[in-house]
Order: structure tokens, then C-alpha cells, then sequence
């Protein structure tokens, strides 16, 4: 890496983000890493949340295995991991949502993306450190998750249907699928190639025919439990930024198998959902927004989030790398002007995770309940080895 | 009624806003209401949302009981308290959350606040037509609520204490007892005045000794399941407008039992989480803030909400009727400048729900899965009277 957009997502990367985790998440003295953190690191609140230990650990983990073993990083990630089995697993082999600092579950809380979190963590430590029960806890959890996708022929009291936030009805989510995706990609060496390949069907079958409207060309946020679309606000939800980092998840399945159409059309989606979701006043992805422009019940849903924006580069800029596609380098260079200018802070490290509408920051943290150590070093990593291959 | 101030809250009530529900809202063919309402009542969704079908109901028998019997209230009322009876009771006498339009539950979703809102509904109808079977119904509504508020004599398995959105630890809301007073206030005739008293003080010594915090003057919004404070985002939020409603709940006890001690204290509250919640920058009342000023964790924390600026008219009226307190006037004419000018829509009738922080409409509804015919009408009612009492 030597070309000069890829040095400058390589610097954020190793002198502005890594570090800030490095020097302000990890608990030395009950294991496990704060999230809760302010603008320059300081903890305001000590609760673990279990998506955010497991992506941190995988962060981390995947550093030592593919940028540099150095065993500071492989110290973080064996830190976290050893809270994760510790104290995060239920006696049935889930994982609970969240934690006291010193370990205690909190509450009846459940996240499949818990599991997901935890499992793609563990595989990727065992990659760094062989051990075998780690990499067998891993698959445990990866069968769990994946018995638990809704699928014609499953029985539904045993599928991961969920009632949106302020509505009853148990709905299909986008996300699972796509996390599973991604994750029987990123464990494929451990899941064995016919077991990750029988996974990527399955989930690919279902983001492209079943969650795709092929009538806008978007993914819809939630499905009813038995796949049919439903006509209320929650079954018009189109969250602009799943769909765009499943794009991705897509196109690297199409690179991996030389499935130049699928992707082609993955590339097509994400350019698609660019188009729907970029707010044409002040720029940026909106959150959430209407398959049909009817009114939303999500009040956050015009804010601009770092998770949007970060998959978005990496989604451009793989989609220009794979397809050649000029659009996607216009839109790779909208998007870095945008995210680079608003949502990262020299001076303290780390990205703003909440702009408002106009671009404004609008919470003043670095970490909070659902953003910690994952996002942004991911896509600064991939874009920075994009940025590469494509000689920007 | 016949100031001009006085005047003109009347004439928005029922010029404005009652026909709005009265053309829009009324599923003919299957019973209950439609809330899901775009700017000129354009229904675009049909799913039926417990909360809202017992405020609609409560609120148009209370019209009809209290400002004329017009026979379409009582009809508009009835329709609904059957739809809320034959199709939102569970078996164990509990209310769901939402149900289809013909009626069908949707999941599994559990809010207390269903059967308090239904129970209200019931007593204030049963006080229309009389109908006893109605008004037993409202009493065991009521019980079941009231057995579930948190004690510290309770069994906690038997209490209501919810995780909040994000974190899995149950804790006590400061919703519950206010609620609660409210409820035994407006149910005083019929739950009889000695039980009613018992649960105005039970809940009033919660909210003054409980969840009031000595240091700040602010009601928490959240403590854990034991009444201790926590010292995490969920146990330092205060939600502004929860408080002011609180206060005026406690007023409105203080004026009835002549105890102007509590009329004074609960002022005071008022005053002081109007000085802490106002956004000085652009104006109106915050949604969510931390109590030690530290990163919050809800996207919308600096939204002004249509429901927190009534609540608060109202309860900066009804604070200078009842202490003279200046203060208390000149907020009530900041308040009254902020809000018609913002949430007031002259042209389609009813109120915008939701603002950002800049004071323009981010939601472009009139009715959603938590605004319906309530706020507005009640405290459009209520503060008509207090500005004629007043001489305003």
C-alpha cells in the first residue's frame, strides 16, 4: 500500500482509530472493553454490551492475523474473548445482549447478532492463536444462529422472527441473512467449504429473491414471517445503509465463486440504493426512509450515521474495483468528501458515530450501545486495500 | 369560555382538531380507529394501536361528558371501547399492543400502558352511558395495573420493570406512578375515594421521594428495579417532558386534597426542568437529556415533540392559576409563541408531532404508532379553561 488515498485510510486507521481503542476500551481490571466512550476516551458508563466485545475482538484478531502479529493485538483480542466465554454464554449456548463491568448478565435481553458477534470473533482468534476449542465454540454458535433463519421449511416458533421496536408483529429482518452471509464468508476455513457454501446460497437466494423489490430494485428492511411483503410502515422500511453493505457482502461472494452477474447486479443495487438514499439537500445517507415516500415512524430516520457512510465507501469503491463502473468512483469520491470532512476527528481519534440531517455532530461521543471498536477500522482496512488494487 | 386567548385554544379544539379525528380516523367497515394519518388524514397504514384506540375513546366521552353530549361523540367513543373489547383483551385480562385492522393481535408485545389507556377508557365512557358491566371492566384494569406497580414490599417477578430499548437491565419508569396518579385521579367517582386516595399517595410519595432527585431538582426517568440510582446513560436520562406532565399530575392532587405545599413543590419541578430541558439555542424543549450532561443515547434526544410543548402549556397555566407565580406566566407565553408557530397546521387541521432540534417538521404525519387523538385535544381542553379562569 503506498498510493496516497490508500496511505491516508491506512494513517486514520493505524494512528487515529486503532490506538484510540488501544488506549481508552480495555477494562485491566475485570477484562472486557468499555464502549461508553466521550469524545477523548473517557468512560461514561461501564455496562459491556456483547455485539460490541465480539466485533472488538474480531477487530483485532483479524489485525494480528492479516496486518501484523503483533502481540499486543493478539493480548486485546484473547482479553476480550476470555470475558465473552466467561460470562456472555447462557447455559443454552446463546449469548446474553449485555453486561454488568464485572460480568453479570443484565436482564432477559436477547440478540441473535449476540451469537453472530461472538462467533465470527471466535473464529478469527482461533485463526491467530489455533486453539481448537475456541474454533469449535465458534461453529457451535454459527450452527445456532443459522438453525434459527426463517426459511419456508422450518418451523417458525423456531426461526429469529422479531417484533420491530413499537409494533407486535414478528417480522423476517434484512440483517440476518446478511450477517450470515458475511459471516459464512469470513469463517469459511473453519465451516468447511461445502458447509459455507450451502450457507452463501441460501442467504444469497434470499436477499436477491426475496428481500429484493424488484419493482424499486431496493432490499426491504422486514419481511412478514412468511416472506410475503406487508404494507404498513414497517413493511415499507428501507434502510439505505443495510442495503448497501449487503451489496458488498454480495459482490465479494460474486468475486470469491466468479459470478461476474451477481456481481453486476449487487454493484446495480448498491448504485440503486446511492440514488434513493442520498439526500440531495444537504448530502449524505439518510437512515431510514419509505419504499413508497409515505411517512416513517423512525423519528432518527433523516440523521447521518458512520456505519452508512464507512460501508458505503468500501461498497463504491469494491464496486469500481470489480465492475469498472464510473459511477461507482464518482460516487466513492461524493461519499469520501462527505465522511472524511464531518464524521472524523483529528484531534481526539476515532469517527463521530451521529451527524444530524444537516451534517452536524449530534451526539458528542466515540462509542456508545451500538457503536464501538468495528465499523470503522473494517472499512478503513478494506478501502485502504482497495484504494490499493485499483492504484488511488 | 370567552377570553381571547381562552378563545382561540377552544377554536382549535373543535374547528381544527376534533374534526380531524371525526373525518379521518373511524374504520367504518372493521371498528376502532386508523392513527397512521399523513398531513391531510390520508390513512397509510391499518394497524390498530392499543394505546391510541383507549385515548381516542377516552377522549371523545370525556367531550361528551364534560363539554356537551353530542350524540356522534358517545357514538364515536362506543364504536371504539367495542372494537378495544371484543378484540384487545388477552384472556389473562391484560391489553396487546397492536392489532390488525379486522382485529387479530400482532405478536407478542407487552406494554403496561395498553390496560392503563383502555382502563381509563372505560371509566370515562361507563360515566357517559352507564354501562356498569363497563365500568367493573375499568376497576380490574385498574387492579391489574396497580398490582404491578414496583413496591418495595413486591415480589420484583410480579412488578412492571422493563429493559429499556438497548440495554437489558429492568428498571423502574417514572411513567408508571405518574400514570398511575392520573388514572386515580380521573377514576376517583368509581374506584371510590378511599382507594383512590391510597394510590394518589402511594404514587405521589414515588415521584417526590423516588425518582425526584434532591441535587437537581429533576425527576429520573429510569431507577433500578430496587429504587437505587444508576449511574449509566439509562439511569441519568430525564425526559423533560415526562417531568412537566408529572408536575402538573402532582398540581392538579395538590389543588383537589388543598395541599398547597405540593402545589408549590411540584411548580417548583416545573419551573426547574423547564430552565434544564429549554434549548437555548434554537428553542423548545428537548426530548432526552443526562442529568450529569454527559453523551445520551437516543438519536432523537433534541427533537421537540408536539406532546412535551402541550403538556407544557398546560402546566404552565395551570402553575400561575395556582401559585401566581410569574415565571410560570412568562413561560406559558414562550411556550405559546414556540408552539403555534411550529406544530399548528391551520390548513389540514391537527398538530405536526415531530420538529428537530430547529424547530422544523421532520415527520410529515399527523398520526403515527404513538401519536393519536390525546395530547392535543386534551391539552388544547384543558387549556382553555385555565386561560379563562385566569382571565387570558
Amino acid at each position: 500500500m503506498s498510493s496516497s488515498l490508500s496511505k491516508l485510510y491506512q494513517e486514520e486507521l493505524f494512528e487515529r482509530v486503532i490506538p484510540f481503542w488501544e488506549r481508552y476500551s480495555v477494562d485491566t481490571a475485570h477484562g472486557g472493553f468499555f464502549t461508553l466512550l466521550d469524545r477523548a476516551g473517557g468512560v461514561y458508563g461501564t455496562e459491556k454490551y456483547v455485539w460490541l466485545q465480539g466485533r472488538q475482538v474480531w477487530m483485532f484478531a483479524l489485525l494480528y492475523n492479516r496486518v501484523e502479529p503483533r502481540p499486543q493485538w493478539l493480548a486485546m483480542a484473547e482479553g476480550g474473548a476470555r470475558f465473552l466465554r466467561r460470562f456472555a454464554r447462557a447455559s443454552d449456548g446463546t449469548f446474553h445482549f449485555a453486561l454488568s463491568r464485572e460480568g453479570s448478565p443484565l436482564g432477559k435481553q436477547y440478540s441473535i447478532f449476540s451469537d453472530c458477534f461472538a462467533a465470527m470473533a471466535f473464529a478469527e482468534l482461533s485463526r491467530a492463536n489455533g486453539d481448537r476449542e475456541l474454533e469449535r465454540l465458534a461453529i457451535d454458535t454459527f450452527d445456532l444462529v443459522y438453525r434459527r433463519l426463517p426459511r419456508p421449511d422450518r418451523d417458525p416458533s423456531q426461526m429469529d422472527v422479531a417484533p420491530p421496536t413499537g409494533v407486535a408483529l414478528p417480522m423476517m429482518r434484512l440483517s440476518l441473512p446478511m450477517i450470515l452471509l458475511n459471516m459464512a464468508v469470513e469463517m469459511d476455513g473453519i465451516l468447511g467449504s461445502s458447509r459455507s457454501r450451502e450457507v452463501v446460497e441460501t442467504c444469497t437466494d434470499q436477499l436477491m429473491n426475496v428481500f429484493l423489490d424488484p419493482r424499486t430494485g431496493l432490499f426491504r428492511e422486514r419481511l412478514a414471517a412468511d416472506g410475503r411483503t406487508v404494507d404498513s410502515p414497517n413493511g415499507r422500511l428501507v434502510d439505505p445503509g443495510h442495503g448497501i453493505e449487503a451489496a458488498w457482502f454480495l459482490m465479494e461472494v460474486g468475486e470469491r465463486s466468479g459470478d461476474q452477474a451477481l456481481v453486476d447486479r449487487a454493484t446495480e443495487i448498491m448504485l440503486t440504493t446511492l440514488e434513493f438514499g442520498w439526500d440531495r439537500l444537504f448530502g449524505g445517507i439518510y437512515y431510514f426512509l419509505d419504499i413508497d415516500d409515505k411517512p416513517v415512524q423512525e423519528l432518527e430516520w433523516d440523521q447521518k450515521l458512520w456505519w452508512v457512510h464507512l460501508e458505503s465507501l468500501l461498497a463504491t469503491i469494491m464496486g469500481f474495483r470489480l465492475t469498472g463502473r464510473s459511477e461507482c468512483l464518482d460516487w466513492f469520491h461524493r461519499l469520501h468528501e462527505y465522511s472524511w470532512a464531518r464524521f472524523s476527528d483529528p484531534e481526539y481519534g476515532e469517527w463521530w458515530g451521529y451527524l444530524n440531517r444537516r451534517g452536524e455532530v449530534s451526539i458528542h461521543s466515540k462509542g456508545g450501545v451500538w457503536k464501538g471498536c468495528f465499523h470503522v477500522p473494517r472499512a478503513l482496512y478494506r478501502c485502504a486495500l482497495e484504494l490499493e488494487k485499483v492504484g488511488l
